[in-house]
């Protein structure tokens, strides 16, 4: 395996996923243009498989173990999207699935691992660690963990979102994505550079989880504690070893939003485009339109990363 | 002007609305399809411009006005999404538009006529008759009306939704459309048989606003008195004077739904295809998803017609 993400693994992974990732629209409004004052595009990851972009780093990792690992199954640690995305990759490949996940993570987010043929064991977020849960099955099992996002294929996966965007709006002055653990983000930065080294890449955090943000700052990896956001797929603590280096490398800035400003973003993608976004999907195009891009930047390509939440809660914003 | 709806028109109106119409796209998913037990093709209509396929007819009638007639404006009455539809047109070849609206449509539907910048008159639905007021208008202005259905061009917009439906599904079973005062469903019938004689054609209406229904069993108009769904689009009180027989001709049976059934069809769209489909927009898929086809069918395009839905509506589901 390869251990350095590269523009080259993007493209591999193009190829890879297509049994399991759907091409997502790209879509735009005249409305969110105005609201924005400036172009935007509109990856809909909300509206891929499993309700997030998250199959993409999955099934590009699950899709590559050799054969005779997967009867020893997967493992992962996820508060919701990425359990999804593992046990619809694992479905696929025949492998069994063991995903522990938080105990307060969203239903629906729950119920739709479960639906996909899981075995989900559950946590406490504040009291224990998943990562130590994960690695004793792990270690009874002989299984493959899936990280979230610190895994050069896991990053590679994501930044396929990126490069479909690019394919379709080669051209865009810059992109955004949310950052949870970075790997999304890093694996769009790297195609994009690719792609064209004058594209600017902006990263988006909820304040109330700016670990990124303050590791950018710092120039190392800052851990907050318990982050608790809205977005709740982005509470990870603190950017990923693999991704942050990835990060600094290629990320102008960071730019933090409010809860709520996350909020009403979603609200916004509701009325206007239609579209169902979950708070962590949104908080890129709720940056780019609270206007905290630089000035200069004219057309932007986001990534609404995706649109799993479950109507009782969007009902109380 | 021609008199009959012809698949002609509907083809010459597919490129006549191409300024004007956005080419929607078609979606679906196995978790919808596992619902309704039949492969489900969703013609998004929701994410047309102007939020439902509105636009499609009535660009198709204001794109044919004579110059020398635009500069006396147009007219028309809606409760909200023709509405839209018509300012937006005429904005678009210049022309002044006044839109006669009932005054408890939704503020949202209201709102958005007024931003572009149509002038609004408001009437109280169950003591006026709009029809008086734009009659009025008509003869004080030398206005062109733009009806919301009963006109031939009117129909052969609607229909190039369900032709740009078969470009993309070529030989569903079936297909269905939500009725309101028929002009949608007249449309994509009159192509859809000639795209393919063998598909059936299927209506959906609310329970509650069952006119075409009844004017269907009883072989003649039937008006019913102040329908009043929670479909708002569909509240028309009979079938239209030229709908009416290209429904007699084409339609095999209209499907009635339940307001609870309208309801959680919408929360299923949101939950299931991250998409905000308004009550009157979900009817179709109301009737596909609660099982009310005929057996036999196993594959379906649905018109998803419309998705104007103001979040303080859609939160008291």
């Amino acid at each position: 395996m390869q251990s350095d993400l590269s523009a080259v693994m993007v493209r591999d992974a193009e190829t890879r996923i297509k049994p399991l990732a759907r091409r997502t629209p790209v879509f735009s409004s005249t409305s969110v243009n105005r609201a924005a004052g400036v172009a935007v595009h509109l990856k809909c990851e909300n509206l891929q498989r499993g309700g997030a972009f998250k199959i993409r780093g999955a099934s590009n990792l699950i899709l590559s173990i050799p054969d005779e690992d997967l009867a020893r199954g997967v493992v992962a640690f996820s508060s919701g999207n990425h359990a999804q995305a593992v046990a619809i990759a694992a479905k696929h490949v025949g492998a069994p699935a063991t995903i522990v996940m938080p105990e307060d993570a969203p239903r629906g987010k729950l119920e739709a691992t479960r639906s996909h043929g899981a075995n989900i064991i559950t946590y406490n977020r504040h009291r224990e660690s998943r990562e130590a849960i994960a690695a004793q099955i792990l270690k009874d099992t002989g299984a493959t963990l899936v990280p979230p996002f610190d895994h050069p294929l896991v990053m590679a996966g994501q930044g396929t979102a990126a490069l479909e965007l690019l394919e379709v709006v080669p051209h865009p002055d810059a992109i955004i994505a949310p950052i949870g653990g970075g790997g999304l983000l890093a694996g769009c930065a790297t195609i994009a550079k690719a792609f064209d080294p004058n594209i600017h890449i902006f990263g988006a955090e909820p304040e109330r989880a700016n670990d990124t943000y303050l590791s950018m700052q710092a120039g190392h990896r800052v851990e907050i504690p318990n982050p608790d956001p809205i977005a709740d797929g982005l509470r990870s603590p603190q950017p990923g070893a693999l991704t942050f280096p990835v990060l600094q490398r290629h990320v102008e800035k960071v730019l933090l939003v409010s809860e709520d400003e996350i909020r009403s973003t979603v609200k916004l993608l509701l009325a206007r485009m239609k579209l169902l976004v979950e708070p962590s999907g949104a908080v890129a195009a709720a940056a780019v339109l609270q206007h905290k891009l630089p000035e200069g930047v004219r057309s932007i390509g986001v990534i609404l990363s995706g649109g799993n939440l479950d109507f009782e809660d969007l009902i109380t914003y």
